[in-house]
């Protein structure tokens, strides 16, 4: 048999912190890579879970005073009380003091990340984190940027330095392990399951 | 100057009533020209619209006990009390005279159409209506069906009888004519214009 | 309200017939603008429908002999006893006085026609026959041709000068008006549609 | 030969007036139907095209103390003097009697208009202008909307009722007719016409 | 029935002429709607389609001595005896006299109409056949310009005012009208249909 | 040379078996990166090739009394004997002791694996196994999800944990190394293949 | 400095030979990832460098007789007397001995690989020379599959193995490593070159 | 914790030199994976952060005598004074001694290189320098060539021997490491988030 790369290892609730960065209300009208419902849904639907799991979550912005606008308020008011590290100038999260002691105090080592614009506020910070010698799980569809070119760019660029690529489904299936669980979640944000569970109970229910 | 063809009147308040067709959760698993969370979307964007300028609006499915499925729960808590036709049998709703009855009771000659799928639920009652007189507008992207080369056919099938083709967000402006009134709705049902709302509020506030 | 263009009339099982034009084994592989099993089940979801209504139908080839090769073995099968013009040169059916012939013998003025290439062998005969008065009713997806831009100068074309642009599932809804009786139909040659059959009565059944 | 429809006349530099319609800060961002680099050269071409030929030009935003921004700087400094209606709340612009004054006061029967989004700002008016007599070109490449599928809707609603399409090169050609004049125009905003210039001149200058 | 549109005449070995319009080496950069094989291919197969059924042509170019460059030397080499219009400066070839003479002289009513770029080079002039009362086939493949959006305005604007939409390959069919004389030029110009000859022959000749 | 990575070794009929995993008549409506004929197709034709070569194959679902839906039961005629492990919850089939004694039981160390969706119920179990030692290939286009970019976050994940991507024709061709073999198979799922045979054997049986 | 991985060496006009792979007419009707003038033109275009740089080359086809058809008459024109080897029967050519003791005949280690169908008639062989320690460069737009997504599996796995990705342009480029005596190719395979070509010798030679 | 492969180190300000290769006006007309304003923008935003940053930067060209044609004019003369290494004949420009010396002369070791066309002008030094030991950085929105599918090829190619993909927004966001210096930068190449800025200073300065 073939000696095959190492292989990351499986996301874990016990093992995984969450970081969201910089979806801000004057950068998301900068993501033209995704839609604006399906990319909003997809970042909530990753908050959502993350809420769900009771994983350490961390919120990150950088110049909520400039035209980079302030914190998309749905993820405020879902994270009321964790750490939320406004940075005043510094692009890459990992730069700010405050926001790498936030990571190490959830001490977990798996780090699932998403943000805007995916080629510089998730990917700096991931290419960072992975120097330190964690794992680091990027939530493609939560990520946005300019256009699909620069996406592109962007996850060749952290595949190859070891960041595992993902989405907000596959996230929140790989933390549950076990389906029923995940109902109310998949019912929430997932339109078209919400539509199969409609179908089924309608005729379920007679 | 040349001689133009005669132009569709303007989309009045007074004049129209919204017809919601056979959006139904087995039918919404069909739909493929668009992604289901922007279907939804905009399903229910013309739906709250409907709702705020008060017009007169119908709802109708077909086969509800089969695998077409059940309404959208969503647009039968919106509208409680409208007139509801659940068709036994009949593919084109207006082939239902229960339906007819309740289009000209609302004594409107617009009928705003959305429906799912686009080329037999939507396209088949567009052609009746307008055989009888009235002006047909389509939602286009409130209704769906199985892929765009479809969905091109019907939209061109529909514009070659006299329907004019139109947008969710189009009918709510076309309908206010003052862009005050609409804040709630576009803020609900535009995530990027969500997005500059909260932009602006965060710096005229301060 | 405005002055709307003639409305085509409703198509209908006591007057369609219809045209299978060029569907041969060479040609076919020259359609691209379909996926080759995509092109193939509409082709004989057309024809089963046109068995089912029990439609007069018309076969039709150009030089079987040479490289555009036989007729899909699948269609003569299904349609053994009806006229099969094999025409010797004519590019355009509507110039072999037998094609001409057997539509006129069928004494039906709606045509349904879909062939292989769109923009000639299905094109030419639907300009000749709505000069001459038919109805002409254009299966776009059951009609393939080189690629979507030659598509497009074709459906254009034909539009412009009264033809009306369908699909196979319109059609057959079109001729049934009754949802039920097309289960058989739509099982077969939706497999999303069948999918969501399986689903419905796999609950309904317990 | 056969009976065609209409013609609509030749745009001319002496019966045309070009009409610049909510081309602001905020409602930009919403465009996803054009990159970002892409449209706003084709604003800015159309733009400088007007000037150049000394056309008559018309300025209107609405609600620019909104989300909706205020008027790309570029216009207002290219057009310092022309007619510049901010309307306070009217989304149609033909609604405002201001705007409408403007217009006639231009005493020209040909408008050229663009604006942002397609489906209602450019939209509305022009079936507006159609409805009084008007001849309307709609500079589709100079105006943007949510995306391609509302583009088309109201692309067909436009043509329906009896509006020009083009585009901002169609536009300066048509009122040149003779390309040498052109030559910066198409230099500035051309980047790819300006390579061939940059080539063709290197070798002529040697 | 209906009342259809009147409906265009058949393209006519008789009645036909061709206008190859502004094919240059520089203007040719500037086609991004097809790829530059697949263009070249279908410009050469118009020209010999031209060619192999004898009709009127007529070339014409733009200042060939600027950067629009030279025209293509196939074409010249194609046709080294039909009128060649090199016009010093009208953008639109109507406007030049001696082109218009050059039409008139065919004593053709059939316009069949290709070149760089679509919405100027192609439109102008289809445009003003057009209300000189001739019929215009638009080439639609044999016709390039800038984008995608560009090509749709203008196909749109000269549908609208009566010209037919087509392509090369419904062309030389439909002058034609017999597959067998076809064999030669189709195997040139259509390496897909070459393909089905050489298996056919391979197996035939065994 | 360059210092190639290690090469996974060659799909053998003596080491391969054949997971198909979740393909349930609720999830399939689930799939949007290939349309539903197409995929249908796919997912018959790498059944019916297992069966063809008899290699191993298990079948597995999740929830089948839920809104997932049952087996397709296509695939269920087709395998009436082999191993099919209804899990009750478990998301990640490796997670089922039932289902890892099915694949060891096997004696196979090559993993042949398709299902839906790709990023979670092909994704994670194909993980597991790579991490257990096995060599997994992927049949991405009997693999669907949601959408072309979760699909491309799941294939670069697999990928870099050192699983194989390839499709069911080419498994079907690695397995057989001779042509004549496959030709019923290659008849009955690519109908694109059957063309050439009917072409072919036509002008040979003549 | 990171540790980069092992980088392939430089295609060299010593060290490469040229694997020409089923190009075969019934074969070449299944390419739809690529259209048919442009695949043609590229297939052509890496044979005549081949032949202009006087690389070793080899031919090879399988099952002539059947649908599979005959070699492209060009290759086989242009190849008179380079070893071509029918198989009758291996699908996986380097399973054929007399096409392996081809290659080793060659005495070259760098082979470029290009044929159809790319994930099984490139991708065997090619897997099959890295397992015995050759550089393989694949000439992806020189190879046609079925569709862009088994494409992009087919090249994953090649990546994958430690093949180079690359085009004929590419290839032409890295053997020549001088763009003077390219002149000629470039002229005739490039159209969008000969462009500039003609351009520039026209005012050139002014 | 898994063993992840080596990460690139940091792009810095005091290792990095840019490398902009045959940005030349014949040559950019071949670029068609990127629309002539978006990579005429892109090109124009590399090379104003590298003057921003005062990095080493080297401009060289090939052949600008003939077809390639010149240098684009914004380049020479945004940088008057830099390394401007004309190339007689070497397609790949480390082949040259000059352009080798003067890369040398900077003595950084990230290289960050863009150019036309991709697959070789910009692949070729780009593997010439990782064989050497640099780090490279490829700027894949500032480097253009023919198609999609020949861009990918060339990334795949770069990124398997080590080469990092990135863009000219991460480029410069990576060099500064703090957001409020780029203010001018981004407002000019980025019109997008120019309008945020004016959104913003119009409340801003109210």
């Amino acid at each position: 048999m073939a000696d095959y790369p190492a292989i990351p290892s499986r996301l874990s609730i016990d093992d995984a912190a969450v970081l969201l960065i910089d979806h801000q209300s004057g950068l998301l009208s900068r993501v033209q890579d995704y839609g604006p419902d399906e990319f909003r849904n997809n970042v909530l639907a990753l908050a959502e879970a993350a809420k769900f799991f009771e994983l350490p979550t961390i919120l990150t912005t950088s110049f909520e005073q400039g035209p980079n606008g302030v914190i998309m308020p749905e993820l405020k008011a879902l994270f009321p009380d964790v750490p939320f590290i406004a940075r005043p100038g510094q692009i890459n999260a990992w730069d700010n003091e405050e926001f790498v002691a936030a990571v190490k105090a959830t001490d977990r080592k798996q780090l699932v990340m998403a943000g805007v614009v995916t080629d510089v506020c998730v990917a700096f910070p991931a290419l960072s984190a992975l120097r330190e010698g964690y794992e680091v799980f990027v939530v493609t569809d939560a990520s946005g940027t300019f256009n699909k070119s620069v996406r592109d760019a962007a996850l060749m660029r952290m595949q190859q330095a070891g960041a595992v690529m993902t989405s907000w489904f596959a996230v929140a299936c790989e933390l549950q392990r076990d389906m029923e669980g995940l109902a109310r979640l998949l019912g929430d944000r997932l339109p078209a399951y919400r539509n199969l569970i409609t179908s089924h109970q309608a005729v379920a229910n007679r």
